[in-house]
């Protein structure tokens, strides 16, 4: 996953040239680039306007969208990190992912599909929900290009709940499905933020019973506790078969944080982390070999002046982020 | 159809008791009543918490929910139809129809019985969707009660488009697939507030070949010919097996009406008439047997003030004083 | 009720010195006077920041702050009466009227006491409301300075109703109690834009036995009986005792405008007027000789982009306008 | 105060037979039960909407209806506590106290009254107002009851002013009302959250004076200030007569968070406490003897995305877990 | 003006396959083709987010995004002018015209430079504002390629105000400005839907020296001046020399339609016209040959649920209808 | 700049006699004195409304009413600081300063002209953007006065850009330009809570160069290095020539907060401290001589439930209590 040699071929809209609230509204001004094909291409980001799997407040097919207009205010240097982005990966806005908003499983195959094909190009995909059923499928096509992946999960809900209606597919289930559809172990899950009065307490049990590593928001407020749950992360990453490093895979559900940062959302729960710790942590993970990664849940509908789009987009620049440091 | 004799059983809140904007909110602070077995109730108010049928904003679910609060404001005389509604008919919000949000069949089975439940029990049902593709299984419930009903539908769309993404149930299709299901026939069907661009000059056809009656938003603004529309519909209606009036079923998209007057909906339309026209061209059906009635496409996340519900607030006590007029 | 000579000594703020947006915000950018003994004023525009008096939403107490925003885009002349105002009148803002939010008896008594100052002064009052129960206080200055006025009521509601939870007074009584006080006779009271559903059909009974003038909504849309009505407006006003005019008193309940115009409301009710139209028909009472006029019932917490409030500052203008056209 | 013996008999609807948006809203999704008499109720959840107290902004006469909705997201365990509330409490939606918008004293009459029956009927009951002026009554109620209580309130003010207006009670008085009552001992009294510019040094003597213990957020972010502080609280409740713990009420005014946290409120006062803060210091409460709560001060038209209900639900759980704690 | 032999090689994307609320926003789901140069493209849509030339509420930077996102409900058939729209044009979405916000000369040879480019290409522009400051520069370049265009101008102002604050050029000056630089004639000029007070009587002596043709709000709703007004534009449109038609600039400030309907613009003027009668009155321009057309005065941060940038789509496709009518 | 002895002639005025909802909104119900001349005033708060320097979202340039409408809630006495502001300091509303919206240089000259006057007057000045732009002809005002004062900005950028569009001036550059007319020192610049990815590895670099103090996000929540920089602004600013104290100039843009606290903002940053945070970091400015402040880039277009206004006010009530602690 080593990043391209510069200098790169695709740069963010100069906004000296284009002011930054002008133009077509794509991921960080990139360029628009729906056929990798032959494109030495980093990093796609792509749009998964899909919220049929929503149980509470819909909206999250409008995400892909608001977060493009949200990036606009994006720009190139991490400070913390230290690197420039766009010096690094060729990054362009892969256009969205063909989604069918009446019909789950078709969705699913679209998703698992469009993001092998990234793979296929030698890119890596972030992709922007899309409410968090979309996981499923893009492990999917992770599990099939790199292996069983560590996932880091921020979130306050486990997304391990069983059927609804008698449907086992929707956004409180993906994580369930993905360990029974053995894209994943339970003991390389990595939960962060969880947090909320749950369904029942055995609830608790199924996460227990499959090793899915838990760092509460009550832990991660234990400095200690938390310092010790990114250690494991790295610890478990490098413990790759032949001595590589495990590829990891970072899910980001924006009601991690709490919903006075995001009230962009579909089930949002009180009592979570602030924006800056949340990116904090995420930064945390840098060294790792990022495979992929996602932002869902926001719902434009429910956002103000942007609050969670905003969230969405550095987010995304953080993952760049990661990725460019490698 | 005759509504029972006065006293009535089931009467609103007072609200010189407690005030409009108090206590739990049920339709026009009626009892709740979710089951009707063995009680004398006219007419039962329900909810259809359901939005999987759309193909644009969603947000419809939280419908029934908004109504239930803006029919706070309800009061008990027409003055304009000149009838005491609940002095005449026995009302009671019947709850909502059990949905099913990741699943529109199993949501329209749900619909299509709970509907005839209420029929057994000697009510009329009037919906609160939803999304318009609820009317379906509606109408699969009147059909079987009262056999092929004259349909007047308000509209900005005809809702007669075949598949979208190889789906044949949405909230575009369901005026087409009734006619196909033989629940209704063209003719018998009246449209609305028609407009807009369409998807093709072959749409149009369609509606020609089933002889569906349309009133588009130009005619409407025509009083010549918007008074032969209605003419038309009170003729038809007349003309039943053995020279008993036809039922009516009443249809409402709150797409009807321009976006000023409805600003929470899905698929909103410039153009429209006002909500004092739509009121108006409502009462004009005075003396018709109404055997049914629902609202939909109100979307609380996009509303204002909730300007939107408050219609569907007043188009309930249209509906109920129509009723309470045959 | 002669307009002073100009030159005027109180004008708007220049826009071109100072930009509408800027500065202190009083109505119509003009003078904030709150004293007027012994100044030239002709018309003296007052806040009453109270909603003590309302049943549904709250929030008409922020009004008057919320108006003299919206009144920034003030200007001098009306190109349909023809009149260039600030040249013609001495205008001022008179500040707020002190209310006690907890009070209603002591607010009312501030509210006739003050009214009763600036008719002391020479000056007649505009009042931006507040509820409608401030009508009655008025009503009672008005009293005593001009005898029994003729009352003009733009609303939804006819205002007439008796006691609410044993209180005598309230947003929806002014119009009752003015009568049984004596300040008002119900057939010099001319109503319009009535509608929506009754309580019961005795409320109109009421109206009747008082012979309470009521043009309701569908009446207002009858060309014909609309014209009549203004025209009996106007042949009651000239009828006062000595062949001198009557004085006109005019009410502007902004719930008589559509919820589309008029969002920030506290009682709403769908199916009004327009703006257009209720502007329209106020410059019907042109050649009146005005003694006051409010607008009352705008609720800020519940307006959007300002526009209840701009509608009240164009009401504002229009009252000036009359008065200027003397 | 010890709960009933499970199986409880009033439980929360499943979401998976009717979705949390659906049907009928009341607090938590429990059954409405307005009269307890002769039922086994441990808790009962009242709705006040009552905003007839407040100075500046109104609008908490909608907060009831606007927490049962936001309560809909409501499950049953507290993974924290560690306690499966529905299990061991039989909670349910009492409805709302009957109120006089236009009366303060007859309103109080009617709480104070309402809260005796529910404790007849050997209950407790969680109020959500209604602004802060409603605890003056509860807190009558209690002292019938439960004699003089520890009172913990969380508040950005201190609420012992005295008259404004000459009003003796208002949202800012009910707890020197409540001293000077006799109802409350100032030693009794524990304030969390205190803030923001006062309107004289002197407010602060008073305080002192009645010895009134105050954690201001200064020294709430002093974590030993704040950890003595709550001991004291446990020490001082477990100093009861005959060593029996002494009764404890708990009051939430939500502008005890910063305003980012719960912007529809009625006197924001910025610089305070986040939510995971003050549900993890109500957490601290554990073990003590709950004889009542309430949450107050939620003005819904200023809320964005239900922050603040959705707050306002999630206290109401954690009440709800110290009760079933015990 | 002929437009292209179809079949056309620029078509909307097919919602079916991309739902309407998925990828990339252009205008209409169009392409996007900012470089036209040897592209057989008979009209182009372009942005201008320039709102540096506002006097009251900026924002209007932000509309051709926010229209671009409207657009999306686009659709191909024009029920009422009877014209297949895509099949008839070729058209693009031609990005955004550079713009410098801190520099409106630089703006404007920008602007006029952009729009001679895209007639140098063979095509028209439709311009989608930014502020009406922008029509200036517009009429430069119309000017150069077409001579004296007739304008037919919808818009509560007149636009013929001279300096503020010693500035030439901003939105409210650039009638009078393009007359002084004598890229109109005073009598070219159709103005509908003027209204609201004026800065003093003089202003509408400016227009009447110029012989400016105003059709005030007034004598818009005096159906027999409308029509007359209609047909002297048509009649003198058809008066170019040597019996050609001459070319119509169309430029509509979405003020010009009262602000229930369009909330979302910078200086709103309550009391003007609907939005259908609007939609209906650009219609009766059929017939003409459409040199090009603008949309401006959309201000985003202050629009609910979209309903101006709707109006500013719904209008983008009824110019669009026009010139494929031709 | 020692405050005048009590007692003060300007004061606040009294809640208890006009509402806080009422009247004329001037900044802390101050009286409105626009000409100080020969008056006894130690500080003047004034409005700046204008926003030609921003280059993202618009609108501050209604900041400076929408503050005076937040600060109603204003008080006397600040508990931490231990200091009643009112009695100490003579501080009156100086109105707004007069901008030309579509001149940067005009509005630059004014803005210095008047902030001199204040000077001349005797009277220290607080100003209100507005965007950051402002704060170049401040200093130039402030330099002439008081010589090379101390910077103390919180800021989420460091506003020490260079040109964007060739233009030297706008909101992101005053630092640097500042630095380039040697109205300030770079080693006399202290900025808080510098964060989010910046344009380019370089942008770093200039602020190394100037030896600008930074506190970036990261070592803000490093509580020793946060202690350290105030020590040094602190220490620094007590080496004033001839053992005199130097001046300290407070810049605060609200960006520097967390956008969840200061949502209406033009170029939010997520990430950032809380309000608490950031009014605790003020008050460790206390003893320092504060020359002058300003609060700027507040956009109440995008602002929600007056959070960032209310922040606003709660800004300038730190101001206040600093130089009232002097």
């Amino acid at each position: 996953m080593k990043p391209s040699t510069p200098p790169t071929n695709y740069r963010p809209k100069n906004p000296l040239i284009s002011p930054r609230f002008g133009d077509i509204a794509t991921f960080n001004r990139l360029p628009y680039l729906p056929d990798l094909k032959g494109k030495q291409v980093d990093v796609a980001i792509l749009g998964v306007p899909f919220d049929g799997g929503t149980t509470f407040r819909p909206g999250a097919r409008f995400a892909p969208r608001a977060v493009r207009e949200a990036s606009a205010l994006n720009r190139n240097f991490h400070p913390t990190l230290g690197v420039q982005v766009y010096e690094r990966l060729n990054v362009v806005d892969g256009g969205d992912i063909s989604v069918n908003p009446l019909n789950l499983q078709t969705t699913f195959k679209n998703i698992e599909k469009h993001v092998s094909q990234v793979h296929s190009a030698g890119a890596r995909a972030i992709l922007v929900g899309g409410d968090h059923s979309i996981l499923l499928p893009e492990l999917r096509a992770i599990h099939k290009k790199f292996g069983k992946p560590i996932l880091v999960q921020f979130d306050a809900h486990t997304d391990t709940a069983d059927s609804a209606w008698d449907e086992k597919y929707h956004h409180g289930t993906p994580v369930r499905r993905a360990i029974e559809e053995d894209l994943l172990s339970g003991s390389d899950i990595f939960q962060i933020g969880i947090r909320g009065p749950l369904t029942s307490a055995d609830q608790e049990s199924y996460c227990r019973e499959q090793k899915i590593n838990t760092l509460s928001i009550d832990d991660f407020y234990d400095i200690r506790k938390r310092d010790q749950f990114f250690h494991l992360i790295h610890s478990k990453a490098q413990k790759g078969p032949k001595k590589k490093s495990r590829p990891v895979y970072v899910s980001f559900d924006v009601d991690g944080v709490d919903p006075a940062y995001a009230p962009g959302t579909g089930t949002p729960v009180v009592g979570g982390m602030t924006s800056r710790e949340a990116l904090d942590a995420v930064r945390k993970l840098k060294g790792l070999q990022i495979c992929g990664a996602n932002v869902v849940e926001i719902s434009p509908p429910y956002d103000h002046a942007e609050l969670t789009s905003l969230l969405g987009a550095a987010l995304i620049f953080e993952f760049l982020s990661l990725m460019a440091s490698e």
